[in-house]
């Protein structure tokens, strides 16, 4: 029997100090429980999305020396925890020093496993290059290693010794990614085995939350589990780290499989924990189940994903207040009704900006929402200086200081709509911000980052956008999640969720008219999602392909007859489906690459995990062959 | 003797259909100059940055299917060119298909390559995934074959065997980073050639511009020709390619090497070329050197590659006219001078918006700057929305929910200051452009990127950083480029050059008070070149040991004794370092993420090329050592 702390720490990104001082807390209440052993997580002195820090040599030399200080405390406790590995005398391929994401197993103050292995810490084997990962530009793999060497891979995966308690234990040591070996030629877990025998294995892992993703690791894990007969203990952190451009939260959720791949530990998620376990070493015991993992995938996860992500998101940059336009619709109410939770309404501040296009319904609404929320609030009209900043471009006299003519500038009603957003965000809340010691919040959601209908430094601008890895029809489901499982009562009001949503900048988009925007959020936000989060994404060919074949609504997952409803003709949906794929190859590129911070909870979020170009759009000789052959069929 | 054409073509990423057309134009050209052999860049079917494009299995079929069409073009003409290729019966290590970055080469209708090799095509073999590359998120590369093959490398890096004119022939297929091995374990030009003989390299490439990399490939690729003894072509693409948040021009600059390693054919930089060669293929004969590569590092080619990204970038967005808020000041003059050349005065609008902080000097050197450029011009004050907005905020009268309490904004002169900042940007340049059916240019330079000495949806706002890849001195260095060489004669004044560098924002920076920006180009341009374009990223740690040893000045690059004269005292020094470091890595992370596409020009340009989180500022256990040991001496 061996007890085993899981340390399921918050490990904030490119801050070694820090997070060493949480790892010697954690260590100290370990050798309180009496823990043989504890185990951190993946890269948990440095933290894991430092952007290009690791090309710091002394930010690399500083987490060798705080790592040294973990392996100093060691003397009564095996540690295992994560940090970068440094060879001084080798290169990467780009030349710089060589790094290994690495595990290293420390005790009686000294490092084990260089008596079967180059190093004496072990090296991620299988290093993730898609969405927000970035591995092979910094670390240099086991993979890799073993060419250098000239050696198989399979010969480098060897188990750790140790020896505690006066037995010797055989340890197989796995880092994140080579846990997640289907796709790879290399599966860590089995070599190791056959290295063996091993008496357990240990994921040290820093891995984001996404929704679905634990369901899929406690299948795939346990699966492995029982194959090699072995018990597992997953060792995840929680905080949240980026990428710039995407936020991602931790959500821990460290468990321990038994070696029949039942789950006889599971650390809540989004929670700091250190968890003891008594692990049997033989074959005749076998720990019994006492914990069963949540389901992730469901809006209670998103909820808590996004509140957690947004909270530390705050904490992160030292704010302590927003200012959010409120509009009366409902991204902005769930935005304010989430803010409020986190900072109190105190720390709130809603600025309703009407113009002469604002209903009274949506002015009232957000009236009633901020009296709901019990949070500060505030109108600021915007009509006057939308109409100063008409007359005076109007009136200003270009001259062409060539031929000295002059001309005059006319503004069309579109260029007007655009005037007032920008006049809301970054005339009023930007100010208003600055003067309140706050940040004002960009509520956009995913359905209008997917197709730009948003204006530049106007609605798309703010410190972060905390739902824009939502659906539009998921921005109502957490409203209503909200208003039943966070407030138990209606705070956000009802007509709010049951408004047409718009944008009001015209008298076009008269809500009380039931004209709202363009996009039609049940077909739409199923159709941006198989073009963006499909895992082989889809183009307009994909798309008209499945229309022709008539299971577009299964294959992308809207409703049933909505197709044909919407569409009564071929060259209806055509102009729809073209008209959506050049908003978001074209300009909703343009104006993704100056948005906000997205918060990502998807297994597709914008920023960093979906990386694009600024190209122009395409249609392939395909879709074009299939577009001209559905059109002449209708004549 | 082997006639040889290269087809330094320009790449429209993501556009296999118009890529594919200008290939058999030039194919059609080369056969009617009766070259044997043409030879492309490297995936000049679909380009090269496309982002994630390649998770598009619609795409990847389309580039077969194009890339078939050449195949089928090679009847009497041997045909090189790059392109993606697919085996779809396997799969990369995300579980997606397999993708290769690949070179083929095709005869007589056919695909050359598979008597020694498991696919007739050759697969890139090291991958670049530094600077702005990512080619492990796409591309799975040889070496990772040859792990799953079970085979060295070396034995999977065989010539290709072709016959022409009854000749047989090997040639060496090298893609881009395959010429560039010196940091890698695997270095394939040695490898073929061991495998040889070779009677001549290629190398197809879609390397992007940057200040004195040809300078470098020349030196490097002339050697490694030596050693092996065998001529060398590298042919590279024109063009722009774009990562979303940067912006690379491709210069072309292909170059035929003769087995000593002298330059036969040298292509102009960032010109469609079809160049001819015949290539002796017997060591008797040596062919003569008639070519002679400018140097790519100095200013002329700086304004080549600035006017070239911003002219393709123009025009792939589609994009005839600008708008250029015009102050007074070096950076948007230089501005001026460039989109000026590149669009005609008349497409060129500059909009002078002075508020009451602005000094008659800079009004004047404004409109004599577009008076010299003969553009059109406008004059729009933002006083006035300016107080109406100050006005507005200060009486708008916030009100508690909870409790009732009423208060009201205080508006800090600070405040002010990034007020009027967006009104120019946000209220006027974009309400202008988008009614002048243009776009507003961001004049920023690369020094207050660095710092964020700027304001967000403010003067850091635009569809564009055309000089954002400049430090403030190369800024300047530009504005006497243009008016000698470019314009020759004084259109940006020279006053604009001597005037002090300022915001002109308040009372404070006045520029006829010789009050100016609190950046001191002349030290701190090469203090934040250490921070973020070192190869090894500079910290404060490095920077105060250097101080302290007395050697910074010559370590970062600037004038000799500057450091003394700013700094009397280590107190103060550290003090600036200090706040730029926060600045650097703090706020400006976070305007970063939210600023315009940068064009880049340096070895390291901000955007993809210089990945980053928007962590918390960090100063490593040695920095703060020193820094203790500093001002201990001192007391």
């Amino acid at each position: 029997m061996l007890k085993i702390a899981l340390a399921q720490i918050e490990i904030i990104p490119g801050r070694p100090d820090i997070n060493t001082k949480t790892m010697l807390t954690m260590i100290k209440q370990a050798r309180q429980q009496c823990a043989q052993m504890i185990i951190f997580p993946e890269m948990s002195i440095p933290g894991y999305f430092l952007g290009d820090t690791w090309e710091q040599l002394t930010f690399l030399k500083d987490c060798e020396e705080y790592g040294q200080r973990i392996i100093n405390a060691s003397t009564d406790i095996c540690i295992v925890f994560g940090n970068i590995a440094m060879d001084w005398n080798k290169v990467n391929d780009d030349g710089r020093v060589r790094k290994y994401n690495a595990c290293f197993i420390a005790h009686q103050g000294k490092l084990l496993g260089n008596d079967n292995f180059p190093y004496p810490y072990r090296i991620k084997t299988l290093q993730p290059n898609y969405r927000e990962f970035d591995d092979s530009r910094h670390f240099y793999s086991l993979r890799k290693l073993s060419v250098e060497l000239g050696k198989n891979v399979g010969q480098l995966l060897q188990p750790v010794t140790l020896n505690i308690a006066n037995k010797q234990l055989k340890v197989g040591c796995l880092l994140c990614e080579d846990g997640w070996c289907d796709d790879y030629a290399v599966k860590p877990i089995g070599a190791i085995h056959q290295n063996g025998p091993v008496d357990f294995f240990i994921n040290i892992s820093s891995s984001p939350y996404t929704i679905g993703k634990n369901n899929k690791r406690n299948r795939l894990f346990s699966s492995q589990v029982k194959n090699v007969n072995c018990p597992l203990i997953y060792v995840n952190n929680t905080g949240i780290q980026n990428n710039g451009k995407t936020i991602y939260t931790f959500d821990g959720c460290s468990t321990v499989y038994n070696r029949r791949g039942e789950i006889i530990e599971y650390c809540p998620a989004f929670s700091t924990k250190l968890a003891c376990v008594d692990l049997h070493l033989t074959t005749e015991h076998i720990e019994t189940v006492t914990a069963t993992p949540n389901d992730d995938s469901d809006i209670h996860t998103i909820y808590q994903g996004i509140a957690y992500g947004t909270k530390h998101f705050l904490d992160s940059i030292g704010m302590r207040k927003v200012v959010i336009g409120a509009s009366g619709g409902i991204d902005s109410a769930v935005s304010a009704a989430i803010y409020t939770k986190i900072l109190g309404p105190d720390n709130v501040l809603l600025v309703n900006m009407p113009s002469i296009y604002n209903s009274r319904t949506t002015k009232d609404l957000s009236a009633k929402l901020a009296q709901n929320l019990g949070c500060q609030y505030t109108i600021i009209p915007i009509q006057e200086v939308v109409d100063y900043t008409v007359e005076q471009l109007k009136k200003s006299s270009i001259t062409n200081l060539s031929t000295g003519d002059k001309q005059q500038l006319t503004i069309s009603p579109f260029v007007i709509e655009n005037i007032q957003a920008r006049d809301r965000s970054a005339r009023i809340l930007a100010g208003v911000a600055a003067a309140f010691g706050a940040g004002f919040t960009c509520n956009a959601n995913k359905s209008e980052m997917t197709v730009g209908y948003s204006t530049l430094y106007g609605d798309q601008a703010g410190f972060l956008a905390a739902l824009s890895d939502l659906w539009k029809h998921q921005v109502y489901e957490l409203a209503e999640y909200l208003n039943r499982h966070i407030y138990k009562k209606e705070v956000i009001p009802q007509d709010i969720i049951d408004l047409v949503p718009s944008a009001e900048l015209s008298f076009e988009q008269s809500v009380d008219e039931g004209k709202g925007d363009p996009i039609i959020y049940p077909y739409h936000d199923y159709l941006f999602r198989a073009f963006m989060e499909h895992w082989n994404r889809r183009t307009p060919e994909d798309i008209l392909l499945w229309y022709e074949q008539g299971i577009l609504e299964e294959k992308i997952g809207c409703q049933t007859g909505l197709v044909a409803t919407l569409f009564p003709t071929p060259v209806e949906f055509i102009t729809d489906l073209e008209k959506w794929w050049k908003l978001y190859t074209g300009m909703a590129v343009a104006k993704r690459i100056q948005a906000p911070p997205v918060l990502a909870v998807s297994r597709r979020a914008y920023g960093f995990d979906h990386r694009e170009a600024q190209n122009r759009t395409y249609f392939t000789m395909n879709y074009e062959l299939l577009k001209e052959r559905l059109l002449q069929n209708r004549s």
